[in-house]
């Protein structure tokens, strides 16, 4: 066992503070990581305020993880001391499948969480990235690319394959005309993604106050959705809408923006239920999704697609002392894109 | 101009009453057909009492109709005297299109409705089946193969496309478990068709009362949703659900039946919108969908694939001056499984 220290959730009322933990020992299949960078999600706080309902304290937040390998189990393979890593959402997959599902594992049982999750024991819990290191089974951690800087790398994680998944899913590309709803953490990687992946891509924000922005990370146009006109004006026209925002909207009106057989997926979960009229997918054989992160295999594939595509998050870096203040201003938007916190500030 | 006698409904509140028109003069492009038999379709219930609020008067309706060819137009090739015919939903597809969509034209705008609309002149109202002849376009005349006969053939034309559309694009076939909701006029055309396909097949039904029957046109298993247990035993079952109700049902509770990336297909549409969990899409990335009937060219390999796999709808054939008792008894969903009017007795 090895001390860890970190900030955690002690209960859902409160500020995350000071926490110092236990780590497993590392066994012979596992890596450990120094972390140096742990991307703020907006599912961080609704886990560490309890609004899903399934938290369990304390809590240290964090699925946007980057660091460096400081010691591998002796059966590791695929990374070795000094290299970049990365861990995203989970760190095990179903333990009750025989044959790991590489391509789907994201929606099968038995998932374990980053945090707020237990170990396959089911009694060990597990502890996230707002923490100086963590130790994770070999299979569950990425390689991060060297040309992409580990604190904007951090987001992609989680925002960026949250993205990534669909937009190659529903075949983002050439000739495709996508709408991202939504620029916030999120909403910025779907442009940036769609963009290199060669589609034809649209911004649907509630105003204008980010259109340079958008243009800026590859946007072809960028309407206000508080503006009516813009629903008259895009009927008809995409072929994929990717909505990331987890306010309440209305779904029928975005359907109605669909071409023939066109899907809207979503990926971010407003808390209530939305009404949906069936006519509004029954009219042009339309569908309406979810979409959940990605497969570890994905992930990494989408993290070569961003080396490659020189494809990073839009960051702000803060001091893990700051937490507090980030969350309340991730849930006033007022981020541009995404809280990454300097992990080496911890000391 | 040729006169032609039928049944309308003159006002939305009242019952349909004999009714004598006018049919358009054929041209070089069109087949007359005399109507033999014409099935009695929900939809004509909630256009006959303006129930979609789009309804002119008077109104003829049927658009399930099997009939005799008896005069076609010098430019026709596929159809002479003495051939059967089917005409479904629509006399004319998209007259804004310079060419036709073969594949997805039920979804376009300007499609013609075989009653309640307007032919491409924008002026001529459409009259539909309740009535002795029609007038109609080559190209959107289906044959009716030899084996099927004509009074059980009619409902294919709108109730055997609708299922059979969607179990073909979502690809219901061997090694698939499709779960038709709804035992109705839709429903018992799911089921035939699901199995004759190759698919394991479900019922899910409010009540047991016709299992039966369910397990005679191919059904595998049949539950009751009035039964609680049923969404429990059969919680991740299904890649495909079709729902074929209307009523308002709790679509999330339907969700959980599907497998990861499973699809469910609303093909009855409830006058409400429903309330709709994201995470009940997200966490499996499955699908909420809608189709509509189906084009010409896919109702024709329906017809064919009915031929070769000796299917048709269960219907009760009527006299045509018991209509308006026979709507009664389809909103009570008192019919086994489809009304069918035999046009002889209009005389």
């Amino acid at each position: 066992m090895a001390l860890a220290k970190g900030y955690a959730a002690t209960d859902a009322s409160k500020p995350l503070v000071p926490f110092t933990f236990e780590r497993r020992e590392p066994g012979d299949d596992d890596i450990v990581i120094d972390i140096k960078y742990a991307g703020i999600c907006h599912s961080d706080i609704h886990q560490a305020r309890n609004e899903w309902g399934n938290s369990t304290f304390p809590m240290v937040p964090g699925h946007e993880i980057a660091g460096i390998v400081t010691a591998v189990g002796k059966n590791v393979t695929s990374f070795k001391v000094g290299d970049r890593a990365g861990v995203g959402c989970f760190v095990n997959s179903c333990t009750a499948c025989k044959t790991r599902d590489v391509d789907l594992e994201q929606y099968l049982p038995g998932l374990v969480g980053t945090y707020n999750s237990f170990e396959a024991d089911g009694v060990t819990p597990t502890y996230g990235g707002y923490s100086d290191h963590i130790v994770v089974k070999e299979g569950y951690v990425m390689s991060i690319p060297e040309n992409l800087p580990l604190d904007a790398a951090a987001p992609l994680m989680c925002a960026g394959i949250t993205l990534y998944s669909p937009l190659r899913h529903w075949k983002a590309g050439p000739g495709k005309k996508v709408a991202i709803v939504g620029m916030g953490g999120l909403g910025h990687m779907g442009v940036k993604l769609a963009h290199a992946m060669g589609a034809h891509v649209t911004v649907l924000s509630q105003s204008l106050s980010k259109k340079e922005d958008g243009l800026k990370f590859g946007a072809d146009e960028y309407y206000a959705t508080s503006d009516a006109e813009t629903f008259k004006t895009l009927a008809g026209s995409f072929d994929l809408i990717i909505c990331t925002v987890s306010a309440g909207i209305d779904w029928n009106a975005y359907l109605s923006l669909l071409k023939v057989e066109g899907s809207m997926v979503l990926v971010g979960a407003p808390e209530n239920p939305v009404p949906v009229h069936a006519f509004a997918l029954i009219g042009g054989r339309k569908s309406l999704s979810g979409s959940a992160i990605g497969s570890i295999k994905e992930t990494q594939e989408m993290l070569d697609f961003c080396a490659e595509h020189d494809i990073v998050a839009d960051i702000e870096v803060i001091d893990i002392k700051d937490v507090n203040e980030a969350y309340e201003r991730v849930l006033k938007s007022d981020v541009r894109y995404r809280f990454v916190i300097d992990i080496a500030t911890l000391n």
